[in-house]
């Protein structure tokens, strides 16, 4: 049923008139999904400007059984910041909270509103010279509350971790108003159970998170940046725990990828071109930080480079400057992009356990054929982590709308042999509304019910984000 | 009501005879905590060999509304092992379950048992080349089941994390025999809620902990060491500083001690030594770990000294062998028991924001003096983590029970300041009997009353190590 007018005024005076959004208008860019992929309709965006008035809205949604949906930088790629279309939920846009709260270099912390762009808390860290760091392509938009809510990944992981590992603390907004005051800035804490962990990556299902308390890090003195190329996922493998071995935490990038989304990605950018003289079958793009100094960075980075070009590696250039550095990164970041220039692509946002990368992609590339011949594989990704986005571009000449029409039984199949593996169909992008039904069907059914009995115990009315994750 | 017979026999059937203890003698060990300050009373102790007899365990249990009791290698320090006195609580201790169940050396991981002793697991780890961090003085004896249960912490936190940050899954039986099956290596995986979290830390009294999946890491090619006397805890913090800034995640060791705690060690190690030639009032064990060479490591650690003794640093030594680093780590390892020899020590382990470490130990002095004129602080921890072992021992000739008495003032006002700085009074041991009060007390309402409905949700009828933590 949509709200009424009574309704929408109790909330609109919360937070003044003026961060009551009720224009068509001025609602529009909060309905629809950044990619078009997912549109909602709602009478009303709210946007708080601080936790007191974030607490007086779930008051009044628990009053009133109002749906709220949480919406930091509308960046999610799975539909979880959206509403539905019933036109009864309200959008709370965390956007006007975003003060930097605290910053304690020798403590290496900062304390951070929410509605912070990750760029913000970045820029925050970077001015006491201090690393921040998550880092993703849309962190100019891409609020942290969202980053910690879908527990973000991106390509710093490899040496520092997914959200979830750079949080300390939390803020959050319970589904019945109460606030729970968790923004700590302590390394170690062991006052009872980990509540801090249930909120991030739930996607807003069982409260808002308000504040963070992050950990930052020394920043590294500088970087040398590599472009490998290889006959073979086992040779990246191989060259992957050489690396490890040799650099430890200094490893700080490890992006596989094939040649196919190098070829899309250079050929819908023009000024790209191929770092090494030679077409490879695939390609590693690693970075090593440096504590020290570039020329230590470099030194080590080839130092354990011509170990692996000996076995391992067809060809490899390390970058000679920061430009070089910038022009291998921006191939790697294109190859999402690239894509939609290709016609349509099914997405598969999997990880796995790093050691079975090289079988996967393997037994994976026949099955996809076997569903849609000549469907194209673009699989790149973070290998370091285990996570790999394989996606599956249409054939060429192939109709979009027909390709696309078979996007589930292509994700049940790839999606099955993940799980042959004990990996995830659900890496670092989040549940949202995509793979709700998927968590239904695949989780363990112990798992399942207790994610159940957690979200009937915080939110019984079931106003948080409804009809996501769960 | 003690446990009648009937149900005795029930539960032993499930382990066979020979693994339900019920003689006194055998039973002994597993009532009495190792220091003597917890005993429990207990008609049987079942030796479970695995997870399919804990599940029939705790089946019965719920059926029989019976208390379980899960212990591992019995090394905790709050109590949380110990049944109570009541002889209706059972002990189930996870001993035989000590299998190292798989080794995956290019993801990184390894799945053990819950019983497995934590140094089992680290030779297991040690056996492929890798390293598992964490590492406790008891770790002969410590399961990593009670690891993770207590969320230990140890001198490996400081570049690896606490056992949470060092687990990747758990397999866990819930308190109605249910088995949550979350035994995933990998590093990324978004697939709902996050509740692997919910049991580390939660000491048996959400489910008992059967199996982990455990993070390794490459194997630091080599280490140097260094002991240093600076002249307050602001010289401390600030080399802390220039340390991680220099040397970012290879430094692998910062551990602070006053001139107490050392004169202690000293004098009750007469084979020890002072490794400079003057007394000062503090101490700093540095160690920094290199991916390359002892020769890198040394360089880079005498790097950072050179800059540091102009300014921070009184003198400092660097470790010319591998026996004067273990000289060194001696030193610092014999603290704890050497306040023994000092008659009875009120103890507090306690986290703070790291910067607010001088400061607290400035301002918490006087606060003690005023409690007990001539009490002798034993300050020493893991000042990296802003983990202090904030003990005081008793004046020199006091009545030691006399001493002990005061237990608890000391602990108010101590924690009061601790809660000034937005710090912790459980930093690595948990809350277990000990703390259990005064979490009640302290910790915030919200937290609290969440905290309890977790309890309540996963335990409706409080079998499951009752009377701990909350």
């Amino acid at each position: 049923m949509p709200l009424d007018d009574n309704t929408i005024s109790q909330f609109a005076a919360i937070v003044g008139h003026s961060n009551a959004l009720t224009e068509e208008s001025a609602i529009a860019p909060y309905m629809k999904e950044w990619r078009g992929l997912y549109y909602g309709v709602s009478p009303l965006v709210l946007r708080p400007s601080n936790t007191f008035e974030v607490s007086a809205i779930l008051k009044l949604a628990a009053e009133t059984r109002t749906a709220i949906v949480p919406q930091g930088g509308n960046t999610g790629l799975v539909g979880g910041q959206i509403p539905d279309e019933s036109g009864s939920q309200i959008v709370l846009s965390l956007t006007r909270m975003n003060k930097v709260r605290t910053v304690d270099q020798a403590s290496n912390a900062i304390i951070v509103d929410a509605g912070c762009t990750l760029q913000k808390v970045r820029d925050a860290a970077d001015d006491i010279d201090r690393l921040f760091p998550l880092s993703l392509a849309s962190q100019g938009s891409a609020q942290i509350g969202g980053n910690l809510s879908s527990n973000a990944g991106g390509t710093g992981a490899l040496a520092y971790g997914v959200a979830r590992d750079l949080c300390l603390g939390l803020e959050v907004v319970l589904p019945n108003g109460d606030v729970l005051n968790g923004l700590r800035t302590l390394k170690k804490d062991n006052r009872g159970y980990d509540l801090r962990n249930l909120f991030i990556g739930a996607e807003g299902t069982l409260g808002i998170i308000t504040a963070a308390s992050l950990k930052l890090f020394p920043k590294p003195k500088d970087k040398a940046t590599a472009w490998l190329g290889l006959g073979s996922p086992e040779h990246a493998l191989k060259v992957l725990n050489l690396m490890q071995e040799a650099l430890g935490p200094s490893l700080t990038t490890f992006e596989l990828c094939a040649a196919t989304p190098m070829q899309f990605a250079l050929k819908h950018n023009t000024q790209m071109r191929n770092p090494l003289s030679n077409e490879h079958q695939w390609y590693v793009l690693a970075e090593v930080s440096s504590g020290t100094s570039q020329a230590a960075a470099e030194t080590a980075l080839s130092n354990v480079l011509e170990t692996a070009l000996d076995e391992q590696v067809e060809d490899a250039v390390v970058a000679v400057s920061i430009e070089q550095a910038r022009a291998f990164w921006a191939i790697r970041e294109a190859m999402s992009d690239a894509q939609k220039h290709e016609g349509g692509s099914i997405k598969h946002d999997i990880s796995l356990p790093v050691s079975a990368i090289p079988e996967f992609i393997k037994r994976a590339a026949p099955i996809v054929e076997a569903i849609i011949p000549g469907a194209r594989v673009a699989c790149f990704g973070h290998m370091g982590d285990g996570n790999l986005h394989y996606n599956v571009s249409q054939p060429v000449g192939a109709d979009t709308k027909h390709f696309l029409a078979r996007w589930n039984e292509m994700n049940s199949a790839v999606h099955g042999l993940v799980a042959q593996y004990n990996g995830s169909f659900s890496a670092e992008h989040g549940i949202g509304i995509l793979k709700r039904e998927l968590l239904a069907q695949t989780l363990d059914p112990v798992s399942l019910a207790t994610m159940r009995n957690i979200k009937a115990m915080f939110d019984p009315l079931n106003i948080m984000n409804p009809g996501k994750v769960l």
